[in-house]
């Protein structure tokens, strides 16, 4: 059976989730949350441990949490490395980006107020990139420049795919020309089968605009 | 070979780590930094990979950043529930631990500036407080009051256990008075034997004062 997504109808705290499925082989349906009944609804169900959605149902099972999704899937999926060492520096490499919040700068940026505090978070992506693309990139030249962990894709290269994605969105692709190797290793990961076939398919979710802003508010804060 | 830690003399980002090593039984050795080389030597082995500390070398292997360390030993000591439904739900409160910030606050309190800041820092622990303890409160009632998880000792015990520790110091035990199910797990946790060794031990650190402050200044901001 099919995986089940349900969120709002844009990228938001599941898009990196969508990557982590689309590179492990899962077929996901999706359920759009559109009006507050919506998520009170959900919330009845206890479902939602937090009260917050994503929400992944997966192998008869409810998950809620970004991170516990993805280490779900990592762990019963193929891509958490190959031994206890490929695992830990998994780990620590996913808290390295989580440290730099490049993915969360862009996931937030649209909601923000006003353009000032828009070009506040540009500037601390500008940042933390100039800190961490270099280490990222030096993992890279010293794997095989393929994958960040081990010989394999592991939920940690989906995650990066996921952040680049935002920092080509929000800052442009000039930027990511400073990191040849990032670069060439981010063409590489779009091109796999499974990625490829997710990033071209209709569930594959665009820059966020008025209409899915409006959507989250509207359920949200009604 | 008992597990060495390496740290600034005091909590910080380390004490988590050493509430998640006391719990798994695991007997740790401290090295503590206190001038710029010892970081930069540290930093000279390649044992930091994004450079920063703590570190720990346990069972031949050298782990940074707090959370893989945390994982490597729930993953190798039992903390991780003792079913995959457990071990997501384990990952699920942690990110909702995560989400709630306290300990976070509790950590970076007495490096604020200014005590706008600390006040500031104070009200969005009492926030989160407000928020997340309800709903933690829950799950201890809907399990068995001892565990988050299942019936036995995970991490996520223990990471909260040491946010609870912050909550005290940073707020007074008062507001945790509100909250009986979760004093009552706190106290139970407490008087485990590992973690009431810890707790009465000299390895131990108190609340951050001048000297701890000043000693982390010295090291990363000579």
């Amino acid at each position: 059976m099919a995986a089940k997504l349900t969120y709002f109808n844009g990228r938001g705290r599941a898009e990196v989730v969508r990557y982590v499925l689309a590179g492990a082989g899962i077929e996901f349906t999706e359920e759009f949350l559109e009006k507050p009944e919506d998520i009170e609804a959900l919330r009845a169900t206890g479902k939602l441990i937090f009260r917050q959605v994503p929400l992944l149902e997966i192998d008869g099972r409810a998950i809620t949490q970004t991170e516990a999704m993805i280490r779900y899937i990592a762990r019963n999926y193929g891509l958490y490395g190959s031994s206890e060492d490929e695992m830990i520096r998994c780990d620590m490499i996913y808290d390295g980006l989580k440290d730099a919040q490049v993915g969360l700068c862009g996931v937030k940026m649209e909601f923000l107020p006003s353009d000032v505090e828009k070009e506040a978070n540009k500037k601390q992506m500008k940042e933390k990139i100039a800190k961490y693309f270099p280490m990222l990139q030096g993992f890279l030249a010293d794997n095989n420049g393929k994958f960040l962990v081990g010989d394999r894709l592991s939920f940690v290269d989906l995650v990066f795919l996921h952040d680049l994605e935002w920092v080509q969105d929000c800052l442009g692709e000039e930027i990511l020309k400073e990191y040849a190797t990032i670069q060439a290793y981010r063409f590489q990961l779009q091109s796999l089968p499974n990625v490829a076939k997710y990033l071209a398919s209709p569930q594959k979710k665009n820059y966020p605009d008025a209409t899915y802003l409006a959507s989250v508010r509207k359920v949200l804060y009604p």
